[in-house]
């Protein structure tokens, strides 16, 4: 069973994406702690960010830094956040959150609910930074 | 007026050391959300992860890569998360936290103290798998 990033990245499951590269795709989470909380996801299903080969890996920070710089230039933020975690699927994912206070990095708070309208606009607002 | 990473990079404040090279220093988070959660440190002052140049940048994830490992080795958990925040010192740093639940990377729970012997065994321990 292919992972729900798999299934977005075959396109089987729609997205707000961001940014995508041969190996990477960037799309915005569908469950945003805040609006422009974007997913980095690499193409290939690894599980564990510290299971991919040092290439890989450093690819993946690479491609991570262009988004986040994106995003700063298009959110009003006071910097752009940074969490990996993933015990809830197993694919590698990077959030990437924009953030003003301790608290908008907490995955334990109450999601916001985002119009179709919003999360488009903000999408492209990033894309058109990259 | 230095940051409070540059006083412990200096020496004039201590820190349960993990492992140090030229350019970075792994400590222990003298306030821990979990026993174990290291802080990873760019000698350099810079405030804001990207503003690290390219080179400086993946130089640090090469090296959070190392002492994760090293970590995920010597503590029992499921896996070992990353969060980097940065609005209370302005000081590059990555933190690394031994995972088992998402609420175990929660800024906002109340940190546990751990005894002087607890923090050097465990610093020890990771420091030995490097």
């Amino acid at each position: 069973m292919s992972s729900i990033f798999t299934r977005i990245i075959d396109g089987d499951i729609p997205c707000y994406k961001i940014h995508e590269d041969d190996n990477h795709i960037a799309f915005l989470d569908i469950r945003p702690i805040k609006l422009g909380h974007i997913l980095v996801v690499p193409k290939k299903e690894i599980d564990y960010i510290f299971q991919l080969d040092l290439p890989q890996y450093e690819d993946l920070w690479r491609f991570v830094r262009k988004v986040a710089k994106a995003m700063k230039k298009s959110i009003d933020c006071n910097r752009i956040g940074i969490s990996v975690v993933g015990l809830e699927v197993p694919h590698v994912h990077v959030h990437l959150i924009p953030i003003n206070k301790i608290s908008d990095l907490n995955f334990e708070a109450d999601r916001e609910v985002f119009s179709k309208e919003q999360m488009t606009q903000v999408a492209k607002l990033i894309s058109n930074e990259i």
